[in-house]
């Protein structure tokens, strides 16, 4: 697998949209401004593919050759992410059912049904043709399926399919009987066509996550992840009997709900993701993500494939980047572990619902604007950092998040839907990041032991393989801390009622609370302060544990609200409450000392990259006042080849980046 | 009818959940905490009846037999609130169109088509099999049907029986146009067949309560009503055939919306009812609730048949039952006149949509928790109260509610949509019971001489019956206060215009004026105080009445607010406006003088029942500090056995009960 | 074409509703109240024609007979809003389909398929019977076609015409795939057939405005408008084969969002609508409004054909008409160019959804009322205003309104949703009137050359002929004040570089921000005060004009705001904010001067009227304070004969209206 070895600046073009002169000037400017690779061909198919049995190529032939000569590299997709309109309407059976039951007609983009046969074969026949054409071409870097797969279809092809699958993965209808609970609510199938597509027609009520059977729902989400992993496998598979060179990816989409990213994404060869945050306050939505999107990857680089270079147009207010930020984002993404700064898009789009969504060139293809001058300075400034390319992020700590757990936790009614799991995760993520600098995502599944704490703020589905390892984590010496219904289903989806836990975790949940999100409950940290929680309160009952932490308000004043349990050579703190931010840092301190160099003061990230090349601290200031910073050891910034002694404190400016080569 | 002749404690058990060895365990531990009735079968139907000709009884039969040498009684279900799935899929015609127009598949519950013959022959059939196996069963406590009823079906079977219906209630077609108006809008209909089903593919906007034609869809709330009335009236009969004996019951919901519970339940040996409050203050809620399905029973002793004894699940917030909650609420229904305390449900369900749904045996079935505790001293306190059982509560007030006023109310555009008739209803009973003890709701159509006030919030659809009932109350010496929008439609959705109700209330309505939310309106009352109202302004011409309260704010200042009435021997207050809580108290201190006992202080209830047995005084404290409650004749408390002299001030501690005997 | 010398009072009558006795009644009431002029017939198709072949219209020359024997005259409606049932139901393709893609059935009114050849040969039949039967009636005043046209439909038969009118409008498949840039998201369309009708199946995702596919909803409501159009004029061409002599109309609704009124209204004889204002300030909203309807008629006088003279009912509050309301609000409409006062309704009607909608006469006929008395007393005036019949109102100023881009501007992503094109015209629209009096609205194709300023808030689709009409504009003299967003697209929908409107405005957009909605930034206005804006906030860059405004906060302080641009003679001034309010008048009071007796004070209205016979002040005073006014020239006051003279203070007491003749 031939990866790039300089670090890939660029992003998504689309010279369809223009005549020759105008292509011409977008590639001298975009050359002028560092850019050195472009992804081409992301909605081609109905230009690609006119008619059934007609293909013309010969545009993107001309075009390849183009941009090579120009000096750049492409990151080639197949255009199976928007159908053409004669496949679309020929061939209704190739567009989806909604949630509603409605077969939708022609119209907007990724809206193929994954498992639709017609589909499929389309989709690698014209994915097999690009890479029989193009595999061999110079300016190749690599192929990028489809466009951000998602959402879901609830055709009748698909549930056939499903209840196949389903037969399948529990061995039989009596299996799947059992394991479903189907005497709940007589439900007890005696043919699998009985069994429904759960949506607002059958299970739901209220909309997506209001089921009556959300076991059912859950399933269909892993299904229609696997589905449409087959359709981007297909793809791949297709680009493989040409190419085993150029390295096959998708882009993501961070902490997507709807696709279980850990099944979906591991047959690329690197993950490649879409950084669009929705938080005002963004980094640390940004740096949660980005350590997902390596989790995902199991730990390798990863690929930022898309990022707005001025404004965002699907949100209902859509900022511009103020000035420095897009530099200060590009570089987190390197610092978080990204081995490219790809923007979408290089030129704005003369038309259509994105119009207004800004590109490195704007409509009059300026060279003037604040945008491009910033670009063009962190092209410059990306020449200068290749020597990260391939390294990896150190990370002490590690949250778990997955997506059973995040399903299952808004399909089951009760308690409270006013927190969320992610968003939890999210927080825990920064409160360690503060004391540790990198913090990994996991699913539980990857390496843990070399973690020091690691955090599973809510594992609400817990498979037993991930059981298992959190008990060899904790007995050979790992801090584990884990809160509010954590470990409350089994992989079936019921009641988890398990010694194995139960002596993990040294306690069990007595009672639970829920309140209005304005109703805060009082309990003691386990270094003696005062934290304030909400929407859901445990009461837990020690059963082996020492209780860490009581209520101190509400009927259950007094209750346990925090245990440390001793399990093996490790600890696990068991907490029955959503804590302040303030409170998850106070409970870090109390159960880690900081990393060197930390913890970091104000809006500073710190995440440190290491490879054979040399290991490398990258400083950002999110801040908009100059942050201090102590490093532990010497060290050069490439950006500046300014040198910083140890121990010496360095002023990082606000907004501005380090990035120090240790020396 | 052999009604049981102690107080039924217990509830939901869902045995077919667990393997043998757990509910023998649960049965041990229901036994001790008091435990005597088990509510089995509700959802047994696809167990029961696994295929069209298949049956399979074995597993009940066994499980009757066990918790009858067990020593508990069982109100047995049919299970006709779930369909099997292969009922559902073989005969979609069973499953209903909602009011989107959509035929729905199978999932959920609840979820049949009231009209369709093939459910009602299937419904009927396993009720019949279940009476004519177990009439005679010693176990055999009482009959519950179905589970539930409610919502609605617009499928082309309910349309076609609706336009049948129509025809029939209204004698043809000519009388059907002249009564529904139907020169308005041009929507004269020359054949039944074009008369819709009223939905959002008709003649609905903005959804269920946005019409363009009001009466149709009123009409069609009560055709529903009717429908569901004789899918239960259906299995009632057949097990009729068997079982003269043991009462038939269905469980009804409260202030349910879209059944008309006077009409649905005339035909039940007794009413029963699941109450699940949605108040955060929910004990004046309640207390409407349980008189309003007393009501309902036409004063007779009703029965809880379900309550959360730790949290529910279907709300967005779900508060656990604090310390001594469960125990309050139980005595507020058998003070509201419950013979029965029973709670959904004995044990957890170990998976599903209502997993979190807290049992009185939780998860682990442990009999150490709070609950499991809470719900054993409640037993040992019922056993006390026997006496209690077939007792009807005293009430010298009553409401009068009633579903046509409250689904036309919705249903006619006009003023304002920012208040509620049932709400409107329960804050007067509120008012009333501080100063009268025990309040009744009527639809009017009981026998109202025996109270010394009938408030009518809002009698928004006067039926004749109902307007000569109230000038024979009045005529007689009764009082009766009514509001805003009342006598507002006849029966037939017209604008009323009726010299008898004009001569009942000495006035008419000379204009009606609306107000934003926040915007109030002052007012006198007749004791001089000012009041604030909002919403929703009358200014009433007095046509024979005086005006005993003027507007005193707004361009109507100095209108008139209030209007008092002599009619023959009694009084009739008209009040133009939606006063705060104080001024309905204040209003009702000002009309009648207080109870015995009364005026009650802070959140204390007081209700008294009484039988051939004696008078027993019930005083509830809902506050969080000790209530004084001075009684005015001698008593002994039932749980405590401390004799409480006539005349001298009781302490009635925080969140505490007393039940006093008459002495 | 006959159009009647004094004004008419009256409006919608629905005597099908009562017996002859009540209407006597009510003809005698109305008639002593000054009206005399009733709108009959608007939902009577069930009753005209009872069956397809079978006409009944003898109800209706009764009617007319006894109404014009009362002497009023009749404004006759084509009953062709509101399909008789039999025809929704025999030819179900008469009904529409929505946008969701459910076909309707039979129910409430506005329900008919524009394109259905059934539904329009059935509405021409019976708008051609009509008027071959009444056209010489001596009652008769005008014709009324349908009923408040709008909406749209989604159907297979307007899809297959929609395609069409593409190809037709385009010139074929070709240019519409180039005018379309249907490149983008592989939308090149290979056959018409392949277009879907963009709705909530194809193209949209959240609702009517997020689209994928902007362009083609742009052009959908185009094509709906034409389709209402020929739906109004075929049933025109049925009426003027009988009758050249009576105006016909129909009524429109103001800033009525989903018709192109300029496109749609062009037939008819003179603009009528119907005022029923949402804003609790409602006198700015009617201004513009009735400031609109009288562009899309050419600036000829308007007739206001319905406003409630109590309450409306449709919305969630509906407050009443205070004392004196009435009487301001349609004195207000005069003043704007109304030459008829006309009320929904005569007569409350006694039942269906508007069951409550006021009347003149209320559900008793009462004359005794407020409202009565007030209608009679508005009756005596009008009678003393008909000199003001065919006046025209006097205007120095103009706002820009333009469907084209009320539509774009919502439907394309982009930037902010939390403003609104409309509302800033209107915002501009009072600005202005408080400088000037009257205030014209245009759609940029009206004579220009009149008005000493233009404002356009935001033209945000440019047609090329209103490029050109403003360049004419300015270089003769004018000045053009323009905002955010304006000359954003062209007419294709494209984003729009234009040198000609670099030109004209003397910059470009360098940058655009767009903020949540509390976040404020701080600009220089040219008179060197401080305003701030929100939402949307251009960054300009000057190719030769002036910088007259600069941004002061944010991280675009120090850019420009606003530039100035000597253009020809004239001036533009081009706004990248949205201003304040305060702001708006600050800016155009430092552009021109105000007008003789201007700027107005606190909430007094002014507007002039001119004709033949003279010209008129009328000063509407909407404040709750009497307010001075300045007479310019000597006058004297139509409604008390009172005289003043030129120069000297007048008092207008609150809630009052002045009418002066200048003398």
């Amino acid at each position: 697998m031939q990866f790039p070895e300089h670090i890939l600046h660029g992003g998504d073009y689309n010279p369809e949209q223009w005549d020759d002169a105008t292509i011409d000037a977008d590639l001298t400017a975009l050359e002028a401004a560092g850019i050195n690779a472009l992804t081409l061909n992301v909605f081609g198919w109905a230009d690609l593919q006119p008619a059934p049995d007609t293909f013309a190529f010969d545009r993107l032939d001309v075009l390849l050759d183009r941009v090579h000569a120009r000096g750049f590299g492409v990151i080639l997709a197949t255009p199976t992410a928007a159908l053409p309109p004669w496949l679309a309407t020929e061939e209704p059976s190739t567009m989806r059912v909604d949630f509603e039951g409605r077969r939708h007609g022609f119209g907007q983009r990724h809206h193929f049904c994954p498992t639709s046969p017609v589909f499929r074969e389309q989709a690698q026949q014209i994915a097999g043709l690009l890479a029989h054409r193009y595999h061999g071409h110079p300016a190749l870097l690599a192929w990028h399926i489809g466009n951000e797969y998602g959402g879901a279809c609830y055709c009748e092809n698909c549930v056939a399919e499903f209840r196949r699958w389903l037969l399948r993965t529990h061995g039989g209808l009596g299996n799947l009987n059992h394991d479903w609970c189907t005497q709940i609510w007589s439900h007890r199938f005696t043919h699998a066509d009985q069994i429904p597509a759960p949506n607002a027609l059958t299970e739901h009520w209220g909309g997506p996550y209001r089921s009556g059977f959300p076991i059912i729902t859950l399933e269909y989400k892993r299904f229609m992840t696997e589905q449409f992993a087959a359709c981007l496998e297909g793809e791949i598979e297709q680009i493989r009997h040409f190419d085993a060179v150029h390295p096959v990816t998708t882009n993501l989409m961070g902490a997507y709900e709807h696709l279980d990213y850990f099944r979906f994404a591991s047959g690329l060869d690197v993950v490649a993701w879409d950084n669009y945050p929705r938080a005002i306050r963004a980094w640390p939505e940004m740096a949660f993500n980005h350590s997902l999107m390596r989790a995902v990857g199991r730990g390798r680089p990863m690929w930022l494939m898309e990022q707005a270079p001025v404004a965002t147009t699907c949100r209902d207010v859509n900022p511009t980047r103020a000035p420095g930020v897009l530099r200060r984002w590009s570089l987190q993404a390197l610092a978080q572990g990204a081995d490219t700064v790809l923007h979408f898009q290089m030129r704005s789009a003369p038309a259509g619902s994105e119009m207004w969504f800004g590109g490195v060139l704007d409509h009059r293809g300026r060279t003037d604007t604040r945008t491009y001058r910033e670009t063009a300075r962190l092209g410059r400034e990306l020449s200068q950092l290749d020597d990260l390319v391939g390294s990896r992020v150190e990370a002490q700590a590690a949250v778990l998040m997955d997506w059973d757990s995040w399903w299952y936790s808004r399909l089951v009614d009760g308690f409270s839907d006013h927190w969320d799991l992610v968003d939890q995760a999210r927080q825990w993520h920064e409160a360690l990041a503060r004391h540790l600098g990198g913090v990994d995502v996991t699913d539980g599944r990857s390496d843990l032991s070399r973690y020091r704490i690691v955090v599973a703020p809510s594992l609400y589905m817990a498979h037993n393989d991930v059981i298992d390892a959190l008990r060899r984590y904790v007995a050979d010496g790992g801090i584990l801390l884990t809160g509010p219904m954590s470990f409350a289903a089994d992989a079936t989806g019921r009641v988890l009622v398990d010694d194995r836990v139960d002596e993990l975790l040294g306690c069990q949940v007595e009672e639970r609370d829920a309140q209005e999100p304005g109703f805060g409950v009082e309990l003691t940290l386990p270094d003696g302060t005062t934290d304030t929680a909400h929407h859901l309160f445990e009461i837990l009952r020690p059963t082996g544990g020492q209780t860490a932490g009581h209520w101190r308000s509400s009927w259950f004043a007094g209750g346990s609200a925090i245990i440390r349990n001793a399990f093996g050579r490790g600890t696990v703190i068991r907490l029955g409450a959503l804590l302040s931010q303030a409170g998850r840092r106070r409970l870090i301190a109390s159960l880690i000392g900081p990393a060197p160099g930390h913890p970091l003061v104000g809006e500073l990230e710190h995440v440190s990259r290491t490879c054979s090349r040399g290991t490398f601290d990258i400083l950002l200031n999110h801040d908009q006042t100059p942050l201090a910073w102590t490093p532990p050891v010497q060290g050069v910034d490439l950006l500046t080849g300014r040198e910083s002694p140890a121990g010496e404190p360095l002023t990082i400016p606000a907004g501005d980046v380090i990035v120090l080569r240790r020396t």
